[in-house]
């Protein structure tokens, strides 16, 4: 019986290097041994849970303005985010990023979760938003990503005109805070060990091997008495 | 940020013992001064997979033919059990209690496990055959009990009615056999401990006592690296 090892993520939508993190940590994981006893679990995190998004919004021009410099400079930013994301295979197009509040891609994240399909919901988000230049606060587009990975339509749309899971994104960022998350990605391997950011692959395997040879993840149930207790088995009970 | 202990407990619908041993856990849990982060997870256990129940059998007669016995002797057994549970402030009636193949029943726990009912059926499901002396493998019987735990009827008729978690109710019995499981209940704290029977509850408070100390349950997460790698922050992405 192996038990399983479980990375919780706190991340993004909005964050770049967030996409370039789950890269790097699956790099990671195809490189461990124990993979198939690794469980991701994506928390939620918002860069800006106030942010509202007008339809004029680019991204070059909101980093100028937010960073109070000129927008050459903010277009080199951008320019040397979409190659540091080219060398982990990801294809950025800030030109199409279209600026949005976050909340409800995290609520449907929350949802997919539920149904075991938090991963693949995450690598949607993150692509509609960081290379296909789709609205993430749109509820019909958040309808079609949440379809597309295997959740049902009704649900899907039932949650998204609510506020359901609403209680979920806050506790995930009320933890982050009480573990004095600053930044994503932030990555807790086993609620023991964390990584800060989107380090280089070798540290997050270095970070698995570590986890997975001090926890208890392929040890044999100890039994605490030897005697046995009342029970009952295939020959009755005794 | 305190972790969850987990407690797997295996155990059969079918078994006096576990009702026992289920009020034994939560005396004991009850005294436990971290209960709110204690997880419990049922997980099936067949007696006799492959139990065929006909309207004529009574729990005596079954009883002194499987031992080769007579009644009187049955009675007794039956008798023992009984003060046995009033001593848990559980109230048996094997004069009623209907026998019957669990398999059904185990597999509406998963749905009530996967919408986080698990608790509340298995206490339904063990009242219904062991004090109520209701037919558990009758699939009226069975949604009835479902949806007073809060279930929804449609999504609990549908489960009946196909063959939907056969493959988790299998899974945990051959989990079961291989921890080397001879009887129910069975206790599996932190994926470490096991607890075999439904022992004195001052057992099971020690185990959790235990448990809870060697584990990693209070501990705050251990940064890896100093250096922060590439990470958004609300100051932007650096």
């Amino acid at each position: 019986m192996e038990n399983t090892l479980k990375v919780q993520i706190w991340s993004d939508v909005m964050c770049p290097f967030c996409y370039i993190g789950k890269r790097r940590i699956e790099g990671a994981l195809a490189n461990f041994k124990h993979k198939d006893n690794v469980e991701i679990e994506w928390k939620s995190f918002q860069l800006d849970a106030s942010f509202k998004a007008s339809p004029d919004d680019n991204i070059v021009d909101h980093l100028a303005v937010k960073y109070g410099k000129n927008k050459a400079w903010a277009q080199e930013m951008v320019d040397n985010m979409t190659q540091n994301a080219k060398n982990s295979g990801l294809d950025f197009h800030f030109e199409k990023a279209i600026l949005a509040n976050s909340h409800n891609a995290h609520r449907l994240l929350h949802l997919a979760k539920a149904h075991k399909l938090g991963n693949e919901l995450k690598e949607q988000l993150l692509k509609a938003y960081l290379t296909d230049g789709k609205n993430v606060d749109d509820l019909e587009t958040l309808s079609t990503l949440g379809q597309q990975v295997g959740l049902e339509k009704e649900t899907v749309e039932e949650v998204l005109h609510s506020d359901a899971y609403s209680d979920e994104v806050k506790n995930d960022i009320a933890m982050a805070q009480q573990i004095g998350v600053q930044g994503v990605p932030f990555f807790v391997f086993d609620n023991k060990y964390a990584i800060s950011g989107a380090q280089p692959e070798e540290v997050f395997l270095q970070t698995l091997e570590t986890t997975w040879k001090e926890g208890n993840f392929t040890s044999k149930v100890t039994l605490v008495n030897t005697t046995e207790g009342d029970s009952c088995g295939i020959e009755g009970c005794n």
